[in-house]
């Protein structure tokens, strides 16, 4: 929870910094709103007992419910965070970050705008989160759903088999070139010259010099869906260089994505390198980053089919935490998981009403304190508490101290002790401990 | 959303300050594990469909699967705070805060410790959150359940009556004393003459004298429960005042709690009077924190039946969220939902290319920074931007501006504007913007 408080920590200041507000739906939805929205993995969705009323399922991903949200309440134009948990009747692999509970950092902008600023904004965002999580270098790949589409079309796939192909090229980042293709021919029956067409371009990657050439390229200009989403890259790459990230972005001709419901442009950022120190295991944690527009989703939920075109980011952040306790347990740095400040202690007995008295006071002036709940302990004890939760001072009540009207103060790193006085003693701690606990 | 926020900020600070940690429990319990614990409620819990595997319900409340956890992981020894959504299939009353998905805030200590210490930090604490929330006075009533046990079994009610008798006593703060007396005459069977005996108890309340005049009473003084009830609520009066919080505090007969796991201490604040302008509707919010002891529910969760003493709290935060809600309304406050600090704006046409590198600039900085998704908006509608989203500064560039190397930077509020050198405009804003946004 203490590294999970971290990283949202660094998450939730990027989205303000974009200027977005937070919004909660609830946990659970009508199933029928979930209902055809994620093809073959609707199998995984958690389903409710029938117990009178609605019928209502667990939600899968935060998208729908956002878009679902947006058609209720009539909204055409909104920019939102969402960091909440989802459900999926899955197998669990913990040390690749997946559970059937697992928490989604989502961020969208639905409205309608000029092309491709707010989609610049999104790519952006997930630079500046990568970049703050410091967990190692990475790269976002970027493609559009209507290039695919066009070059499939060119390549004489059937229209039929779009999706079902887009599946087979979307396997690409796991395994190699010839199995794709053995799946598209042996097991969806593509007709091997068409397979070998797709071939070329999917294995294509690069950066604006990459759409400006495709631009060009005879067979794939012929198709108009393909010229606007290359179009369209190009003038991403410009706001991206205006940004100063083109340098992190990959036109990758192979990058599909899973969801029916993308419509443009679509990314997903990787990791080029697991930070873990030599001679450890590598994480396997794929992907860190996706997303894409989905201009089509909100009106499936409007009763006129009104639609509001969206463009969003959602953030791997269960396998960020898994790396971030990997690199932090490879460190061998103990992560806190309070934030007190001081132990209120004392050096002999029958002292307690002194303490509660003292403690009450630092309470009130807003210090993090805490003392042990027994009416007599060690000062021994009271100090090798302080070691083991990490708190870093002890103020400490003796009955010479009462007497001079003072307190000691001991930093139980240093063991320095001092004597403070009792009326400054709040503005010390404050003093000593103005350094963030948690970095 | 942003409500919450505020509302949360002061109660997660305030569990910090007392050293707590923070743990997270999955949404879902076996339904074994909620089985048997909240007597009639029971049927409100809501199951998951059997899809194959476990038997799986939605969690009640946050105690019940805290005490699974501690069984669970064989802790001994935690101060822990909990904040996360429960569920409960009943009817929801949105003006009084009762939704079937709500949140709650928890605080618990468990462990076993010198008595009243901890209890008395609870309490505390529930001082500590009502103060700071600034919702209007309140007081604290508390009772333990030994000195009500004692009570009964002095009156003369049989053992098999206690819970049910129990559970009407609980019912006199919203009817008056001769409809509880009827209940439990009429309808419980209980003769009139052990009601009228229960009934010059429940009608006392006071502070720490009527704990010491009870200890003297002849009757009460025979029950060993209620002697050690008493005992300890003597000391926890000693405690508080040296918390100075005992004027607060109500120690009442009435106080019952309807939770069958509580063993010991009980609680529970009151708003003393619903902060609303005059001439408002009032809302009946009834309790707004709550909590006991309850020494035996561990135990339930341990296949050696090993027991954990805890002693807890639970703030109704979604009635705090309400009068929160209604008080911000009633004074006509508008609260912002993004802490945007600055909108990049253009003063004339084709700087949009300049829009973006200024905001990457500024986000690159930790500013908070807006822009609109056009090619070329209009300065006054950037300006109304601002104006509805409470956004205080706005960064303007224009072509005079940009041959200059300043930016010209605008006060919302006062339409003052200034050049800053572009070099200075992150220090310019960052002072300007200091204040937080969210008080």
């Amino acid at each position: 929870m203490a590294v999970r408080e971290k990283v949202f920590d660094v998450i939730i200041s990027c989205f303000k910094r974009h200027g977005a507000e937070v919004i909660d739906t609830p946990v659970f939805e009508l199933k029928e709103t979930l209902t055809g929205k994620y093809g073959e993995d609707s199998k995984l969705i958690y389903d409710l007992k029938d117990q009178g009323g609605e019928l209502l399922s667990l939600r899968y991903d935060l998208t729908v419910p956002f878009a679902r949200y947006l058609a209720m309440n009539k909204l055409t134009n909104i920019k939102r965070y969402h960091i909440a948990k989802v459900y999926r009747r899955d197998n669990p692999a913990m040390t690749r970050g997946r559970y059937r509970e697992f928490y989604q950092c989502d961020f969208d902008i639905a409205g309608q705008f000029d092309p491709m600023i707010p989609d610049a904004e999104c790519l952006k965002i997930i630079c500046e989160l990568l970049s703050s999580l410091q967990i190692g270098d990475f790269l976002v790949k970027v493609n559009d759903r209507r290039i695919l589409d066009g070059m499939f079309a060119v390549c004489g796939v059937p229209d039929s088999k779009f999706r079902t192909i887009c599946s087979s090229v979307d396997k690409l980042d796991k395994v190699s070139w010839e199995e794709v293709k053995n799946e598209m021919v042996e097991e969806k029956g593509l007709a091997p010259e068409v397979a070998d067409r797709i071939g070329d371009y999917v294995q294509q990657h690069g950066g604006v010099s990459l759409v400006e050439q495709l631009l060009q390229d005879p067979k794939l200009s012929q198709s108009k869906q393909a010229l606007e989403g290359l179009g369209d890259l190009n003038l991403l790459f410009e706001y991206l260089t205006l940004f100063g990230i083109a340098d992190k972005i990959s036109f990758d001709l192979s990058l599909a994505r899973g969801l029916d419901y993308y419509t443009g442009v679509i990314y997903e950022a990787v990791l080029l390198q697991t930070p873990v120190q030599p001679g450890e295991e590598t994480l396997g944690v794929g992907s860190v980053a996706a997303g894409g527009r989905y201009d089509g989703l909100v009106g499936m939920f409007d009763p006129k089919g009104r639609k509001v075109p969206c463009v969003g980011l959602s953030i791997g952040v269960e396998r960020i935490f898994s790396i971030v306790e990997q690199r932090l347990e490879a460190l061998e740095e103990k992560v806190r998981t309070t934030e007190t400040q001081v132990l209120v202690a004392s050096a002999q007995k029958k002292l307690l009403e002194e303490r509660l008295k003292l403690i009450a006071e630092l309470w009130d002036a807003g210090i993090k304190a805490e003392l042990l709940y027994k009416k007599n302990p060690k000062l021994l004890n009271q100090l090798q508490y302080c070691e083991e939760a990490g708190i870093p001072l002890v103020a400490i009540i003796g009955e010479q101290e009462l007497k001079d009207g003072v307190i000691k103060l001991r930093s139980v790193a240093s063991r320095e002790e001092v004597d403070v006085r009792r009326e400054d003693l709040v503005e010390e701690i404050k003093r000593r401990t103005s350094q963030p606990l948690l970095n």
